[in-house]
């Protein structure tokens, strides 16, 4: 399944075979899970905890006159009633720890509202009881005085003169001119190159189309969940599921107006992120309640809480226009992209602008993003966070050119693929790539040779995402038994626990099961940035080589302290101190084993740690072909088979890898085919709930084929990129092209769902 | 009421005033531990988890013919059943991580027996039910056959000719001959110098006796709590209160047959320890359990079963001899001591020889220790292990020297004592001790010179204790907001946390509430060995200086960046680096805080890790005075005024180190009155309770006032020596010698019981 394009000078043992990393060691969370000992969010208790539940907003968007809780206080077995009025107003300060800059003050109003309530679900008080029961109860007798406001939910009724203004002292940023008016557009952006007018005049062809996506949450399995803990002297003790443990710890500080080392946070294990675990919800709030309680305060949240009160990501409508020489040469291209942001700014409309255009060489583009606020959550980051937005318009429109001029789409993304040392659209110039090498792997596949059927059609798209490194601090500590524990900062959400074990275990030459990964609360290992960005095996995995690269030093050390002989005299090698000294020439190598064992007579425990902020991620090129057939009758579309490639860098463990590409493509599918918000005209969502806010099973699906390409990123030790975003950027236009080649007709509009296909099959048989 | 002695040209801050260490901060466990949420070993739950509880030998001395478990294992509730045979059988090994070496055979027969129950309470078989009253069922439902053997408490008794053997292979180690045949006496240790026959001829007066310790309990208030969890695949997870994580996870991982990194040891809070949670009992037989059943189990002793089945300290037989001229000049001292073992080989005897004249320059002397295995529990470490017994005997016999010579017995100490470059009688040659400066103190205080009552006495005694150092991991981790976490592997049992946290905020040249103390897991720090031996402010101090040093260095190469100039032309001055570069004279020094909030830009997070093996630790010397007064009509012993004078170094926190000393002599004053185990002729021990078996309570004592002499350590960066162990040494005989003084008898055998004395009364006054 592997096209390995290793590169023999990169990484550690590159005159050496690799015996670990690429090969497939069984997970070292597995047994926990499929036995129920993992313990996630819901799963941790502490003694005497109370029930705590939110009261949230039945209005989309209303002034909170005023709240009475008397009633509530005074129920029997109610502990603490707390409102905005509980928290710190916070000052606008942007926190670049998460996936991207987040406003502090709106994130402190997002976890509950101080005087407006902005979206249906917005939180707007919460008690703590003795039980679930009561605390339902006292939630019902909070008596909260609103004055209802008009609302909007879509981009472009946010975006139209005389729309109901959120923030009404908003004015949008980016502009030319310093507007004169509030707005509900928050920030424009743009990216340009070139002469546009004289790229398109340029062009022989152009197409141009209009593009929508709705918003779709990440679906994670796990409900947020909490318990958290406030001291009497202060002392806070959070136990959550989410992406990082840190992130968490900061961001409740700043909420609570705490110091960050008051507060120490415990990771869960994590039922499932994708982003939307980058934020905080429910920790501020128990944690404030168990303040006013004495009380620890346990929270979960219900499924349709997560659904109407956690951020899914932006609807978007988006235009692009495509000029091109009939060889198929691109001239020009003018994308705008209009994200929702939901109840406060932050859509990820800068990140889908950068991607929109990356796997292009194109001598004239422009690019302008909106990021708009409505009344609807705040939204969160989903798996390459506005990304696949972007690409859905681009790439669709790539195949409407393709289409226009008789090329094949594989050819026509050659013709304008970007290269090392090409100018990427954001910025950067790139390098180590392996875009060609990935379009190459599709083009190769037996499955782009396979003959279709009738009412089946084959579609592909391009996909482009960053990948981040950041800071991250690891340390890897040798037992007396010569077994070794690496510690991490990081929540493992796709597989970090194997790679770190095994990039450690090949870096000191020994067996991966002799290694036991572990994911460390805040107070136990130095600061790492949350698990997204597609950034851990590459950053957090770099933390743990150079620590184990200390290791094997002192392990040489302790070699020579044993011998007896100058430390330059003693070589690492297959998990052994060799010696290399003439006059100790009868001196057998040493083992790790031998040495741990020792330990205490040469100098104490052998140990190593390292805190970094990594730079030089390799950026991940996906290309996904797939065919799907449509039933005629009922409008269904059936996803028959799916190859996705992907330049990885190197796969330290391939399954894992596998994994994430199929999951990737899983989302995206949904995200093409079915998922959706349904609002009603009150700005409540219709759809609450995994019934009817419908995400692929696995019966939705066939196999899908991961196919790794492996162009060594040089900055890792292995050549390591970031796998885990990509691969959800080109399902939603690459379905959609499949259709529009099913079809005949191109469908702009997501979700791809039954009653819109069957509209258009209506329409074009009549 | 600190007599400081510092050094200037010792520590960091030689050249500055201290600003944190040798200050009083409120401790950071106080409000857990005064609002109930700090959690002990029995507060920890997991989720299905099982009561497991322990079938124990209702014989001192027993052959277990068979186990017949099927009506126990039939019983509704009942999830597992184990006895010995599910347990590997190990070969000796000698594993040096504890207190003292453990011979890991041995503890793992003392876990759980195998062909012999060794004494009365000897775990025979566990169970896991699924409630307390069930697993209590199941346990009368096993049925054991015995064959009931004669057995030996005493140790004299045990040593005889014709005693029952409770190891019929072992032979006595240490003898010029080898022997011919088994023994109780597991080892005979001799330490000696000079002519003994030519000191005694030189005396002018010799004293001499015969002196008796019983047996005594740490007395920690709380039991022995686990709660421990075998996943599927191997992997254990363990929770419980002990003096140290690592010892837990090797000591199990040898008992179960395991490799290290299959375990993960989280340290609970712990309720006392004093030595008696050095070693294991309940953790392996859960884990076991947790293996047979599928569910996590929980243990928790009864204070019956703490008694009946964990370590005291030994009872012991000593005789002492002493020559002196008639000025007071010691010329030779023959000591010999006779430590009960219980169960398996192992009395602190060989400390108790080291320490027996460590305070004393003696021309000739020679001690002999026997070590004698008795069918009562397998002793454990009991703080300062063996030198309490040992002392109460020399200063004994000390006393009566004094008394017979008519020498103030200060000055008799004074005369006869070590000083820097004395060889010690246990070997190295003493530097930079405070022995003389110790004896000052006291001779200066007030109490040395207030006249006494009728029915009074005054007492006073000397004693030592070695220190150690020892293998720890410590991590300084700096927070965005410039607070730190200082992580460590040693459970706190005396206030490390707050000695941790402010050396390193003096190191940093912060205040030390914005340093966090954490205790992590076995999985999260490097290996540490146990909080023991007086080492942890010492050694674990030593690694958090260092790592505080490394994150001084990192915060100097931060500025520099900053600045942009030279590394070298950055100095670190009271929390913030000062800009040295002529060429930037204009540059205002950052702030530790300052520049955390730049790491993420400047390279990324901020920490520093050290492992060491910490050498030079400095013996401590106590000077203890004690007022009695006797109720004749009761013989009861009130402890009128107390005084202890100590050498420890540099106080980090002083209130901390008083509270050391105050709590050593409080449980030396019960060892000395009122503690004994006491057993019938069966081999039972009859007072199993704190009703019956008495240590003080506070109405007990008076305020004891702890001197601190302040004499640095060099090798410590604050000067710092142990403080912890020290203060239990010279109670026994400062009470003992209270008591001769006050009723004019020497009593030589503890505790100095109220039917004693007032048979020592009625004996006087007839």
């Amino acid at each position: 399944m592997s096209d390995v394009l290793d590169r023999p000078d990169i990484g550690h043992n590159a005159d050496d075979h690799l015996k670990v990393v690429g090969t497939r060691p069984i997970r070292p969370d597995g047994a926990d899970k499929v036995t129920g000992r993992a313990a996630y969010g819901a799963d941790f208790n502490m003694p005497g905890q109370l029930v705590g539940k939110v009261l949230r907003s039945p209005h989309a968007h209303a002034r909170i006159v005023s709240i009475d809780a008397k009633k509530a206080r005074a129920l029997p077995g109610v502990k603490a009633v707390i409102t905005g009025a509980d928290f710190p107003n916070l000052a606008d300060e942007f926190h670049e720890g998460g996936e991207a800059a987040s406003n502090l003050r709106d994130m402190a109003m997002n976890v509950i509202a101080r005087d407006k309530a902005l979206y249906h679900g917005h939180a707007v008080a919460a008690v703590a009881a003795i039980s679930s029961a009561i605390a339902d109860e006292a939630l019902a007798l909070i008596n909260v005085t609103y004055e209802v406001l008009p609302h909007v939910v879509e981009v472009e009724d946010a975006m139209a003169e005389g729309a109901p203004l959120l923030h009404p002292r908003m004015f949008t940023e980016g502009l030319e001119a310093k507007p004169d008016k509030p707005s509900n557009v928050a920030k424009r952006n743009r990216i340009a190159r070139g002469d546009l007018d004289a790229g398109f005049a340029a062009a022989d062809v152009i197409v141009e189309g209009r593009y929508t996506t709705k918003a779709t949450h990440q679906g994670y399995i796990e409900p947020h969940a909490t318990v958290a803990s406030w001291a009497a002297d202060g002392q806070c003790n959070v136990w959550s599921s989410s992406q990082g443990q840190f992130m968490v710890r900061t961001y409740c500080a700043k909420v609570l107006g705490k110091e960050i080392s008051d507060i120490r946070v415990t990771p869960a294990e994590i039922g499932g992120g994708f982003g939307g675990k980058t934020v905080i919800y429910l920790e501020p709030l128990a944690l404030a309640l168990s303040r006013e309680s004495g009380h620890p305060v346990k929270m979960i949240m219900s499924r349709e809480e997560v659904f109407r009160a956690t951020g899914p990501t932006s609807g978007a409508v988006m235009h692009v226009r495509l000029g091109a020489k009939k060889d198929g040469t691109l001239t020009a291209a003018d994308v705008e992209l209009k994200y929702q942001a939901g109840a406060f700014p932050g859509s990820p409309v800068g990140a889908g602008s950068m991607t929109a255009l990356a796997c292009y060489d194109i001598p004239a583009f422009r690019i302008t993003g909106y990021d708009v606020v409505t009344n609807t959550p705040k939204v969160a980051a989903y798996r390459a966070p506005g990304a696949p937005i972007s690409a859905f318009a681009v790439e669709s429109a790539m195949d409407d050119l393709a289409l226009k001029l008789g090329i094949d789409p594989i050819a026509l993304r050659e013709k304008n693929a970007v290269h090392n040392g090409t100018k990427a659209a954001y910025g950067p110039t790139f390098q180590n790539i392996g875009y060609v090498e990935t379009l190459q792997a599709i083009r190769d596949t037996e499955h782009y040779r396979t003959p279709l059927g009738p009412n089946q059609g084959r579609g592909m798209a391009v996909g482009f995402w960053f990948n981040v490194g950041g800071e991250s601090t690891a340390a890897v500590n040798i037992n007396e038994d010569g077994t070794a524990v690496v510690v991490t900062g990081n929540p493992d959400i796709g597989g970090s626990r194997a790679s770190m074990a095994m990039m450690a275990a090949e870096t000191l030459g020994i067996a991966v099961d002799k290694v036991r990964p572990m994911v460390a609360d805040t107070a136990s290992i130095g600061f790492s940035m949350l698990t997204g960005g597609s950034r851990t095996t590459f950053a957090t995995g770099m933390a743990v080589v150079q620590s184990a690269e200390k290791v094997i030093a002192e392990l040489k050390r302790r070699a020579a302290l044993i011998w007896d002989v100058n430390v330059d005299h003693v070589m690492w090698k297959d998990g052994s101190a060799w010696c290399l000294d003439p006059a100790k020439a009868d001196e057998k190598p040493l083992s790790l084993e031998a040495i741990a064992g020792q330990s205490a007579r040469t100098g104490g425990p052998i140990t190593g740690q390292t805190s970094l902020n990594a730079q030089g991620a390799g950026p991940g090129f996906a290309v996904h072909l797939c065919d799907v057939e449509i039933d005629p009758e009922t409008g269904h579309v059936t996803v028959l088979r799916y190859s996705a490639a992907q330049d990885v860098g190197k796969a330290i463990h391939p399954a894992y890898v596998e994994g994430q590409i199929q999951g990737g493509v899983a989302q995206g599918v949904g995200w093409a085919l079915n998922e959706e918000y349904i609002f009603d005209r009150d700005g409540h969502m219709e759809n609450a709930g995994f019934l009817d806010y419908r995400v692929p099973v696995a019966s939705d699906l066939p196999m899908i084929d991961a196919i790794l390409v492996e162009v060594a990123n040089p900055r890792h030790p292995f050549g390591a990129k970031g796998v885990g975003e990509a691969p959800i950027v080109p399902p939603l236009a690459a379905v959609a092209n499949a259709v529009r080649r099913a079809t005949g007709v191109r469908m702009a509009d997501l979700p791809l769902s039954p009653p819109k296909i069957r509209a258009v099959l209506d329409a074009k048989g009549g």
